[in-house]
């Protein structure tokens, strides 16, 4: 699987043929996304600013994380749902790889 | 990046006798904290738009997660230190308000 | 502690041709390790039946719960490289239902 | 603070002018939470061994560690009603040292 190197072309549609990970199609929804939450850190700089009460400082620090895993989750069900079906359909052994590869990034955002 | 509003003197170091939060004094170590999360969170979307491939995004992900997770503790152990323990020296039935707030929060930084 | 009861076989091994879920091959290891979770649970009533130190006790859970989060994420991988692969082998819209739902237990997982 | 040594006079209840920690008084509600987690946990094994889908597996891991951090919870409450406050009360450096301890095992707990 490659990486398509858009930056280069300045197209958003990779070339026929060209493999493309699992969330590609959902690119600018992710953006979004990511934006979002990009706000809301600059949003906890603004409370710690002002000096508000740290319990609603931590409400917010919930709300954020939250909003992070959520965005993992989605990037998760399309990495499962395209390159690890992907690599089920092809046979050998990639599939193994591409398993222990997802467990472990799940393992790692289950212990943050 | 937006301006000080320190309580009842506009100016960074309280008047004397004014309450400050707990976090007040490590003000200038959070805003850095949540600068360097903020850079990342930018750095995520950087991923996103350069296709890089999912799974090392997800990592990126839990390394962001990881880092609000810390300054959530850094600022529930001020709020502890100062705001619950001020409300225990006080005594009366403010300490039973503070500790049941105080796990609140904490119940919601575990569920996220 | 129960006794097995395979499916169509009473024995350990299913007949040829049986579906079994993935993480049949290694169910005595699961069994091995939710032996070892009781265990641990048990030791977390005597240690409270023995008035033990608040704090001691909390890192108890931890592991507990940490050894809980272990035999979810061994699952989950065995769910993955059978059921999860044999959908996508298979075609049809089946591997999205797979997926959606694996993402969901996943979900759950991160948010307690 | 000391340690009750229950067990040695069979007595639930301590001497008086003892130092009892903050869960003591919720002991009976501690391990009656105990015992049904451990329950959940056996009733996992049961799962296990009938071969249930994986999915309905994990869901029941998601419900039993929820237990575990809700039975935390309720002990990390009362630690700092008691312990923490009290630290605070008596005045000194006790306050620093019981706040870091809790902070840490509310680290663990979360990175669990």
């Amino acid at each position: 699987m490659t990486i398509i190197e858009a930056e280069g072309s300045g197209a958003d549609v990779p070339q026929e043929g060209a493999a493309v990970h699992g969330y590609h199609h959902q690119k600018d929804e992710h953006l979004k996304r990511l934006r979002r939450i990009e706000g809301q850190i600059r949003g906890l700089q603004r409370l710690v600013d002002e000096d508000v009460y740290c319990i609603d400082i931590l409400t917010q620090v919930s709300a954020s994380t939250k909003a992070l895993q959520s965005f993992a989750l989605q990037l998760l069900e399309e990495h499962l749902r395209h390159c690890v079906a992907d690599a089920a359909v092809k046979g050998g052994t990639e599939i193994d790889a591409k398993v222990e590869e997802a467990t472990k990034a799940i393992a790692r955002l289950l212990r943050t």
